[in-house]
């Protein structure tokens, strides 16, 4: 049994009660606690070592992924992050300096989007260090983006650059708090997530939960220099288009607009974020599955699609 | 460096922000999300296999005990606990049955408490399961009870036995949030937290927090069936007393009120609660450190005062 099967047998009979407005399945969950103009966003994420980081990564990246994981969720929605809790599992022979070095790397993120570090806790991980964050934030009533809007027509669009992560931005990226606020205060954003398991991982999310398909432009996908560089290696074997679905932890915005918004956004978008690259990469369809476009015609990407193109 | 030089060590200088009432330091961080008439209590707690639970430990049991430390410290401040997050790192080769006996019984315990699970995540802990649950809850404006605010007078009281939790309690314990709450309802609670660590490891948290002493009267101290039988065995060096004081995990209510409060308050009690004792252990004195008073005459517990008493 696999995570996702293990997920949905556990997810299938869940105590709820009134706070609940969206449970387990979108990015993070929706409570209402009763604020009349505002929702809570509820999250939670670990990183272990061996496994989300290798020993040896510096501290500070390893403490800035830790919370920039969760930060990304909260954007995924066009939330605001208002404070977490850290979790730290430590082997017993930790090193204080370490360990301080870890909530160096955590506390400057959390200060340039104004998160509260407000409590937690340290417990024992014999074997190796593991960090959950469980972090609360907050989206104007109506104004969280879920999985589920996307209509058939829309333009699907992602920001930056896919592809490579694991070359370093999976350990310095930025969670696009900013970009996803403007884009939900500005436009009528139908679906969002952020890219955490590659675009053929993560785009079947909104699928599914909008009951939809999708045709992607194989050109239009943005692909990073370090997935253009990693493919030149004469070790490999991935194309730079299969690196750039398949490569996780690339936390960019993946989202659909109505078709008619799509040239507006673009416009408005260079005028706002001319350091942020944003590219239209298809269009939500009618149907189940994605297809996606080339030179040579149109072919289907199964569910494990990107083994097509390796 | 142990557990306690760290976290001082870490919360020297964390970022915070206008939501914080409350951060490191209490039973749980207490935040300002503008409801007008409650406050936001956030939590986080951990169990691990091996050390919060043996190997072998029926799986019901794991789930009840990761989700009742964490209602239980939501009780530690006469909160209401609404939405829990379950983080569950597994091994590779989990057997999907025991993970669904950790939610069966995590699951049971939320619904007699109308908590929801609104979500979390899975992840890989190769060596051993850890279990870390996230959980939001509110009290009332002015009601989350604190442990800072013991004044010098004040009776100290304690509900339920102690000691000899590892015989069976510490995975069966029921929070005692409907105890908390009908105490501050109905009483002015001058500080209180959940008894996790021993009476002589927790009541220091509140005479700290609140500049002040305590003397405890030795007869009054409630101690287990289970803390007296493991004092009969032949090997133990262990009197029931000192398994009373030093023994963990009785998740128990300590909390302290005015003088004039404490007779009407056991009477109150034992209408409202007549199945579960409670017990007047002592008083808040001037100056700092405990004491402790029985038929010999008044002794100092020192920090580590069960030592005194092996």
């Amino acid at each position: 049994m696999n995570e996702f099967e293990l997920i949905q047998r556990l997810t299938r009979s869940l105590p709820t009660n009134k706070s609940v407005v969206v449970g387990p399945g979108d990015d993070c969950a929706v409570l209402d606690f009763g604020l009349p103009d505002r929702l809570l966003l509820f999250k939670t994420d670990a990183v272990v070592e061996g496994i989300h980081f290798a020993p040896g990564t510096p501290a500070e990246k390893i403490g800035h992924k830790a919370l920039g994981r969760c930060l990304s969720d909260i954007a995924a929605m066009a939330g605001t992050p208002a404070a977490a809790l850290v979790t730290l599992a430590l082997p017993r022979n930790f090193e204080p300096e370490f360990v301080e070095g870890i909530y160096s790397g955590m506390n400057a993120l959390a200060r340039r989007h104004d998160v509260a570090i407000a409590g937690g806790e340290t417990t024992t991980n014999p074997e190796r260090m593991l960090i959950s964050i469980a972090l609360l934030g907050s989206a104007p009533r109506g104004k969280s983006v879920l999985r589920s809007g996307a209509e058939v027509g829309d333009a699907i669009f992602v920001t930056g650059e896919l592809g490579g992560s694991l070359a370093g931005k999976h350990l310095e990226f930025e969670p696009r708090l900013v970009e996803a606020r403007w884009l939900a205060q500005n436009f009528s954003i139908h679906a969002m997530l952020d890219v955490s398991d590659g675009l053929a991982g993560d785009l079947p999310h909104i699928l599914k939960a909008s009951r939809v398909g999708a045709q992607l432009n194989s050109p239009a996908i943005p692909i990073s220099r370090e997935a253009r560089r990693a493919a030149k290696a004469e070790s490999s074997t991935k194309t730079p288009l299969l690196a750039a679905l398949r490569d996780g932890e690339d936390f960019e915005l993946l989202f659909t607009v109505a078709s008619k918004d799509a040239v507006p956004l673009l416009d408005a978008w260079k005028a706002q974020f001319p350091n942020l690259e944003l590219s239209c990469i298809g269009k939500i369809t009618d149907g189940e599955g994605i297809t996606i476009r080339d030179k040579e015609g149109v072919r289907p990407l199964s569910a494990h699609g990107y083994e097509h193109f390796s």
